[in-house]
C-alpha cells in the first residue's frame, strides 16, 4: 500500500491545481523515482475521464545523452516534443531525482546549449495549465541533510492542507500591499526600503507550483534604498553563497559581501545591467514549510521568511527589469524581522498583525474561509518546469 | 557500470534495426526496469545527431488509470498521444515489466476497450521505421523459470550476432520456399502438407523485432491437409493451452484437442471463419535462442521449430485469410522434424541440407556472407507494440 498522502497529492495536483476534466489530455513529466506519485496520478486523471502521457525525465537518461550528443544536435529542441507540450490541455511536472548531482560531470557548456533549447518549452506552456510538484526521494532527503521518513513528513505538511483557505489568507496581505506605497523591512544586519507604488501584487496558491505560498511584487526598480542580509544560501547552478549582503542606492546594489561565496556573487551582480537590480520582493507564506531544504520550490514558501531576487522582474506584477538572471535570496524572519507598510508594522516577532484578529474571531472565520474560498486568482510567477 | 551487453544491444537497435540518422525524432516506450537500456539508447541516439522523448509503459500506472477511467474514456485513444507517434521518424519499444500478471484484476472487458482504442497506434506506426525489443527484467526471468543472470545470457546470445549475415543466412531459406509449390511438415504426431505456390516468403532479420531470425509465409488458405502436434504451450491473451493438435482438410481445421485446455482452444478456432484456416507457417531460425520462455517474441523465433498459427493472414506475403484472431502455436523440430520442399528433405535431423554445404566451404563461405550483406529485404510482419 502507498502512502495515503500520496493519494491526496495527487488530488490536490489533478483536481485543485490543474483543474483536469473530461476530455483533457495531461503531459506528466516524471523520473521513475516518483512512480507512486505517477500512479495516483493516472487514477485521478482516469476518474476525471482524462487522458495522460508520462515521459520519462530520469537525470541519468539526459546525462548520457547531453554527453554523447554534439552542440549541434542539442542547440535544437525537437519541434516533435514541442508539440507534445503545446497539444497537452495541462502539463504536471514531478521533481523526483535519484541523484541531485548526476549532472556534475557534464561539461556546462553542453548544459546550457541544451538548456537554452529547452527554453522553446516555456512558449509553448504560454496560457495553459501546468504545475510544478515534487515526490520526496532519498535524494532530496539527503539534500536537505533529514531521514527519508522525516523529508516525507516535511513534504506533506507543506502540500496537503485547505488551499482555498489558504489563498484567501493570503489575499488580506496582497490587498494590504497592493494599497500601499512603500516596503521597509528590518532584522539581523538589515534595514531596507523599497517602492511598490503602482505595482500588482500577486498571491501564489497552488495552480503552477505545489506547494506554493507566496506573496510577490517586483518593487519599483530604481526606488530601493539601504542593507539587507540573506541568512539562508543561495544556491544558484551548483553554485552556493552564504550570508549574502547587499546595500543598494536608488535601486542599484552599490556594495555586496558575503561570508563564503562573495566572489560569485560579484561575478553574478555584473552579468548584465539588470542584475543590480530588484526583480522581485517575495514573502514566504507557508508554515508548513518549517526549514530550508535546499530547493526552491519549497525554499522561497518557507513561513516567517522573505526573499528577495535581483534580475528579472515579473511583467504581471508591473515590473521591467530585465536581465538574464533571477536569483532568490531568502531571510528569516520569525525572530527579528519587521515589516512594515507606509510605516505600520504588519509583521513583528513571527505574526501578521491580522493573525490575532483572525484567531481571536475562531470558530465563526474558520467557517467563513469555508465558504468564501478562493477571493483572488494567483499569479502567474511561478518556478517553471524549464527553469 | 553497466552490463557492455547493454550498449551493444542499444547500438544494434539504433544503427542496425532504426537507421537512426541526424535530425530524427524517436519515440521510446519503456519501463522503469530498462533504465539501463533506455541510458544506452540514448547516449546511442545522442551520437547519431539525433532527439528522442522517452514515455513511461510502466503496467501499474496503466492500471491504475485503466481501473479508475470508465468505458467512455477508455474508448477514445488521445489524439495528442498519436500525433506523438505519427511525428516520430522512429519508434522503440522495449517490454520490460516488473510484474507480468499486473493486470491480472483488471476487468477483461476494460482490457478490451483499452485495448481497441489502442489499436489505432497502429496506423500511427505505418510506413515507419520502428523496433519491438526486450531488456531482461527480473519478473521475465521468473516467466521463464530461469535465474536472473541465466535469462540475460539468453537474452543476448539471441540479440547480439551479425545480423546482415544472419540475414544473408536466412534468405537461403526464404528463396528456396519461394520457388517451392508445397510444404510437408513430419515429425512427432504430425504428417501435415500445405501449399505455398505464389506465395511471397519473407525474412525477419531484426528490423521490427529484435531478436528476430524467422522465414514466414501465408499459406495458399484452401491447402492445408494432415495432421500437426505443437509440443510447446500456446498463450494467448493468458489462457494457457498444452499439447494442441490439430487436424486439416482442404485447409479448415476438422478436429482438435488438446493435452490441457481443449475447450478454449475449440472455443477460439470458433471465433469467426477464419480462425479454423492457417494466416501463417513460420521457421524459427535464430539457434541463440534455444528455449521457449513463455515470450512470444523469442519463442517464434527460436532456433529449431516451425510454428503456425490459425487466424489473421500476413497480406505482403500474399496471405487473404482474415480474423480477430491470430494464435501462435510452436512445434520443435530438432529431434524427429523434417522439412519437405516439394518433396525434398530440406531439414532433417536438426540441420538445413544447405548447412552442411556451407559448413564445408569453411572459410571462403564466411568471407563471402560478410560482403554480401544482406540480400533481400526484410518482411513487414513482425509482433507490434500494440499487439
Amino acid at each position: 500500500m502507498a502512502d495515503p498522502r500520496v493519494a491526496e497529492h495527487a488530488r490536490i495536483v489533478v483536481n485543485y491545481s490543474c483543474k483536469i476534466k473530461r476530455g483533457d489530455f495531461v503531459v506528466i513529466g516524471a523520473t521513475p523515482e516518483a512512480r507512486e506519485l505517477v500512479v495516483a496520478l493516472a487514477a485521478e486523471i482516469g476518474r476525471a475521464g482524462a487522458g495522460f502521457v508520462v515521459t520519462d525525465m530520469d537525470e541519468s537518461i539526459h546525462r548520457a545523452y547531453i554527453l554523447a550528443a554534439d552542440a549541434e544536435t542539442l542547440s535544437s529542441f525537437p519541434p516533435q516534443e514541442l508539440d507534445l507540450f503545446r497539444g497537452a490541455d495541462a502539463i504536471i511536472q514531478v521533481i523526483s531525482p535519484s541523484n541531485t548531482h548526476e549532472m556534475g560531470d557534464v561539461p556546462p557548456m553542453k548544459l546550457q546549449v541544451a538548456a537554452r533549447a529547452r527554453g522553446a518549452l516555456g512558449g509553448a506552456m504560454e496560457g495553459k495549465r501546468w504545475n510544478l510538484t515534487l515526490h520526496p526521494t532519498k535524494a532530496l532527503a539527503q539534500e536537505a541533510k533529514m531521514t527519508y521518513e522525516a523529508y516525507c513528513d516535511f513534504v506533506y505538511s507543506a502540500i496537503i492542507r485547505d488551499w482555498a483557505g489558504f489563498a484567501s489568507e493570503m489575499s488580506v496581505l496582497s490587498e494590504r500591499l497592493a494599497k500601499a506605497k512603500s516596503v521597509r523591512i528590518t532584522g539581523e544586519r538589515t534595514d531596507i526600503t523599497l517602492s511598490v507604488e503602482g505595482r500588482r501584487p500577486k498571491v501564489s496558491a497552488g495552480d503552477h507550483n505545489m506547494p506554493s505560498g507566496e506573496v510577490f511584487v517586483s518593487p519599483v526598480e530604481t526606488a530601493v534604498r539601504g542593507d539587507v542580509y540573506f541568512d539562508l544560501p543561495v544556491l544558484y547552478q551548483g553554485r552556493e553563497i552564504r550570508g549574502a549582503q547587499l546595500s543598494f542606492r536608488s535601486g542599484r546594489v552599490v556594495k555586496s559581501s558575503a561570508e563564503e561565496g562573495g566572489d560569485t556573487l560579484k561575478d553574478l551582480l555584473e552579468v548584465d545591467q539588470g542584475a543590480k537590480r530588484l526583480g522581485e520582493l517575495g514573502i514566504g507564506m507557508n508554515r508548513g514549510i518549517d526549514r530550508f531544504t535546499r530547493n526552491i520550490l519549497f525554499d522561497e514558501k518557507m513561513g516567517d521568511t522573505i526573499h528577495m531576487a535581483v534580475g528579472r522582474a515579473y511583467p504581471e506584477t508591473g515590473g521591467t527589469n530585465k536581465s538574464a538572471i533571477h536569483i532568490d535570496m531568502i531571510k528569516s524572519m520569525k525572530e527579528t524581522g519587521t515589516i512594515y507598510l507606509d510605516g505600520e508594522a504588519v509583521y513583528e516577532k513571527g505574526r501578521f498583525v491580522w493573525e490575532e484578529e483572525r484567531s481571536r474571531k475562531g470558530l465563526e472565520s474558520a467557517a467563513q474561509r469555508s465558504q468564501t474560498g478562493r477571493t483572488r486568482g494567483p499569479g502567474s510567477h511561478s518556478r517553471r518546469p524549464s527553469d
